[in-house]
């Protein structure tokens, strides 16, 4: 196969990987929306989101299995496919953890609403802005804006402690909105877990492009809420 | 390089994928020995072997990428190097939520000790048998072995989503053991995610030998916990 044509099928295999990524970054903002307006259709759209993200990982975890297959990738090639292969696993986690928002916020609507000192606004914003840079890092081919990606990761880190203590705090003080409290330290974490996958894809783009697996380049903290 | 020596590099690389698996294992072992002794040295423990996992991880993927830049991998060789990455990552991600709870244990080890209802045993026993489960299939290219452990997580995620009702309803009822209960919670959590893994590391079995990726072939349900 002539290589114009392989470079033409590895513009494709990004263009899937975005439009994967889109239904992501959907699965985020619809399902924190879905909590924050108490919305039992927004969940249950999250769910039929959900199975587009399953089909489209498919789609480009075969596609990235072809190209291997069929070709003979160069080293850089072959560092981008394989970077698309964990990127597309990092995508489909971050719809697996805005499912689990959704599945929380669906029990949450079962009970009384109740104020939840939690900012959960907040820390969506935080993850949305690192997923969007993670994905211009990979359009750009940009390492620098990847770090920063990776760097953002310790904000939402922090968020999610400071909402697990306050909330549990409350808990102790408060046991009629336990259930709610609780549904708020439990979405702080999907929402920090997000975040971790947009590091995590940060990450595979400075892999693609330098060839260093900067991964667990330090030693590992025990510090994760 | 001859193919003998390109199926020696093959069953080196499963030897390296053995012995992070072997390190995941631990990773379980201890940290949930941790929280039921109540013991922070091994908390320690299993701080030290995160990194020893880190490190683990970074060869077998360097390993695979090599054979896959050196080869011309044919197609059941090249869905095996694929599989050893998915399986690494998953081994990885085993190792976090075994840091996860190492950390919990740690933050639960400040307060008093309380008898709390969750059978985190017994779940550790049922992802214990899912990752030795997911390894013997990959040893003995054992598909059938490979579903019976896919079939296993309807189970811990009953137990899950029980101990989650359990607990939740008696933080509301006991404010004083809030704290600990809440740990209960999220422990429980943590060990439904690594049978997860062990669940996407059978998966990745099935995708090596049958060729055939039998993720997300149901409608998936807002049923996770």
């Amino acid at each position: 196969m002539p290589r114009v044509h392989f470079h033409q099928q590895l513009a494709q295999l990004k263009d899937k990987l975005l439009a994967m990524a889109a239904l992501s970054q959907q699965a985020l903002e619809t399902s924190v929306q879905a909590y924050l307006e108490r919305d039992g259709q927004i969940c249950e759209y999250v769910r039929e989101n959900e199975t587009a993200i399953n089909m489209a990982q498919r789609e480009v975890d075969e596609m990235s299995y072809e190209l291997l297959a069929q070709e003979q990738p160069m080293a850089i090639d072959l560092r981008f496919i394989l970077a698309v292969i964990k990127i597309n696993g990092n995508l489909e986690r971050i719809g697996d953890q805005s499912m689990s928002i959704a599945q929380r916020t669906l029990e949450l609507l079962a009970l009384p609403p109740v104020e939840v000192p939690a900012d959960i606004a907040g820390m969506r914003d935080i993850a949305r802005v690192m997923i969007r840079g993670a994905l211009q890092a990979l359009l750009e081919g940009d390492c620098q804006l990847a770090k920063t990606v990776i760097a953002m990761d310790d904000e939402i880190d922090r968020l999610n402690r400071e909402t697990h203590e306050r909330l549990s705090a409350r808990i102790a003080n408060q046991a009629a909105a336990a259930e709610q409290s609780l549904g708020g330290i439990i979405i702080s974490r999907n929402l920090e877990r997000i975040a971790d996958h947009a590091a995590n894809i940060a990450g595979d783009v400075i892999f693609w492009i330098e060839g260093a697996d900067i991964r667990h380049q330090q030693l590992p903290a025990l510090a994760k809420g």
